[in-house]
């Protein structure tokens, strides 16, 4: 069995929640010193994803015209066996990857932006703006707003915007409104062009940019792509059909792997299962892994930070380099941020999630292997989980046990072409 | 039902060859005066092909290993219901469209390149040598080869080497040994850039090239990714899944679309259904839609010519614009050749398939109305296709018909944004 497909009515009905089933308490976001940023919170988000963000309920209904999009949009994703790589490797392990990069834009990203689209429109919304790193959520969000019919402003961080020209085109295919971060449209990013015209922008910045509209506009509201509680439950979807693929192709799996940036992707697939392992009904392992440039969970540290870099957020407990941390210009934009999901810091606190950290020339190196065995390139993001996942199935070749190794494949890295070929001329930094 | 998925055991066991169910007999391709190409066929392609090309079985094995490689890529391919776009055009018509671009490679042309690489390699060939205008089948082929441990060379259209940088990139993270062409590494490209050095290059012109380097060494062969009969077999793969989805969704169409350049997709796609019509078991509409640049079946002439530019290939019978005709550098690159396959030509001569032809402007409208509607971004050559079937879909609103129409969505266009962006800026000739 190469490709196990589940049929659009297997799209998940309700979203999990892993709040009510954390091993310690969620320690609640906090207002910094005479600020009330939590104030702030239902002025820049719809009321829909905020009452999703501090339910305690374990499963939360997705509403049909949501789940009716996830079908337009090819869910459930199939889940592949990664053969040709094991052969390459001559691994006893079973490498199995799910394959978010088939959404449309081509990453797990639309899972959450259909959701943060929907319940917007449905308040009266007119426009979202967001921040983008690798583009991916930008894209995504373009999409989901065009698909309801809204207005869409993406703040690109600006070294992204200059490394990938065509991630510009797409979205504004999907008529989605661009501008590099920092930018000159904003209070806030024309006070930090003053300070450094030549900065390469980060994700909080950009950050700042989107929620400053918010925060200006009534009819506008700011959406997130990842590190919220909201957009973690969204991506459930894809850990939801992964456990039923494993079922059908009788697996268990012994070691999950993904890349983290803000945790979306990994939360998202993995939640299901390491609900499974809370329960003690599994004893898989759990690795997240990140770029060595951007260490948040390997070299970060575990305490109160804002989420962007102005301080507009109120503060969150995670795993964070400072908010001011503005990672080197890496090909993986979609893992440069400063801080973690609460959620994923937490479990990563607790031991359930160990997290792992990869460089930039290890990554493109495992990408490049994977694409010429399983056919398919994976986004620079995704090569963190494969680097890994190549060295587990290394591990078993020595060792002769018989893994069975799970990847999220977060998503393609058809227009991510520029690092790979910095790698092929070996150029990289 | 908005995905319809097959199983990978539905991955066809046979390819159906059209040759005998042709309405009249295929003329057989002829040397041309004083010449003696037909002799060269056996030194420039592999006999497991040569066998294949002049077959008169309707239906031919896959071999166990080429199955198994289809499956590992991820065949059976998707059929969609492209209900984003029905509501966008308010329109009684249903419109599915066969996911070929959910290969790895991003198009049909993997169906070919894997066929045409196993026997090769079976034939103790080293190098594979071949042709490439969109990037598309040169990417197949790096792929195919890479996975089959051979080498490969692809000269590359100029226009479209220059309009697309990363397709160069692709191709060597599969160990592709891309060239512009024409080029210096082969006399007739030295020829050719004596005579004009700003050449925008042809199909015609590299398939010269990539058939001289064959010419000239035992190891080496020649892969072509469209026009001959034998890749049109290859690409029956498609229309035998589409025939089966079309079945469970109770659908029968009415209405079947293409677009053309070679053939290779529109032939794979169609002929099982043609076959249908030819056998009086359907009375389905078959439209083949080319640019208006490059307007071979809709103004060219029906008669022999050569299928490159230097005359190294035999007469072909086949509608053609000349075998020195350069086409202008539009961004359907995959649609640039002055011929046509040999087959595609005598069913239009017969009126089984309809040709039309379309501008590049309106097809980059209907390619964005698609991508806002049903998300995926279109190649610039699948737009043709599209752009008829938004047309007969707008005609259904007239009348009230509620056609099926099917269209085969040959490959995505993430590596041809440069198009887009030139239509989004009003920037396109």
């Amino acid at each position: 069995m190469y490709k196990i497909d589940l049929p659009s009515e297997e799209v998940p009905k309700k979203w999990y929640n892993i709040n009510p089933d954390l091993p310690v308490e969620m320690p609640m976001p906090q207002n910094s010193e005479n600020e009330s940023q939590l104030e702030n919170l239902p002025k820049v988000f719809s009321q829909g994803v905020l009452d999703q963000e501090f339910s305690m309920d374990r499963y939360i209904k997705i509403p049909k015209e949501v789940r009716e999009i996830y079908m337009r949009i090819g869910r459930p994703t199939p889940l592949y066996r990664a053969k040709g790589l094991e052969e390459k490797l001559s691994t006893p392990a079973k490498i199995y990857y799910k394959r978010e990069d088939t959404s449309p834009t081509g990453s797990h990203k639309l899972n959450s932006a259909i959701a943060q689209a929907y319940y917007a429109k449905k308040e009266g919304v007119e426009l979202l703006t967001t921040e983008t790193g690798a583009g991916q959520w930008g894209t995504a969000l373009s999409l989901a707003c065009s698909m309801m019919d809204m207005d869409c402003r993406i703040y690109m961080v600006r070294v992204s915007y200059d490394q990938k020209p065509f991630r510009k085109s797409i979205m504004e295919i999907y008529d989605g409104e661009v501008h590099a971060s920092p930018s000159k449209s904003t209070e806030y990013g024309r006070k930090i062009l003053e300070k450094d015209p030549d900065t390469p922008g980060s994700l909080g910045i950009a950050i700042s940019e989107a929620m400053e509209d918010a925060l200006k506009d009534e009819k506008t509201k700011y959406s997130l792509g990842s590190v919220l509680n909201h957009v973690m439950l969204h991506q459930t979807v894809i850990g939801q059909e992964l456990k039923k693929q494993l079922e059908i192709a009788e697996e268990e799996p012994d070691v999950f792997i993904g890349c983290v940036g803000g945790g979306s992707n990994f939360a998202g697939s993995a939640y299901p299962l390491i609900k499974d392992k809370l329960d003690g009904k599994s004893d898989c392992q759990f690795i997240g892994v990140e770029p060595s440039s951007c260490p948040t969970l390997t070299k970060g540290e575990y305490k109160y930070d804002f989420g962007d870099t102005n301080g507009f957020t109120p503060l969150l407990k995670m795993f964070t380099l400072g908010h001011d941390f503005i990672a080197p210009s890496v090909h993986a934009g979609g893992l440069r941020y400063h801080g973690m999901s609460p959620q994923i810091s937490l479990l990563v606190n607790e031991g359930i999630i160990e997290p792992r950290s990869a460089s930039q020339k290890e990554i493109f190196e495992s990408g490049t292997l994977f694409a010429k065995s399983e056919g398919v390139v994976p986004a620079p993001e995704t090569n963190h989980a494969l680097k890994v996942a190549i060295d587990e199935a290394k591990k078993c070749k020595e060792t002769g046990e018989e893994k069975t190794i799970v990847v999220n494949f977060s998503g393609h890295g058809l227009l991510d072409l520029k690092g790979y070929a910095g790698y092929l001329e070996n150029n990289l930094e």
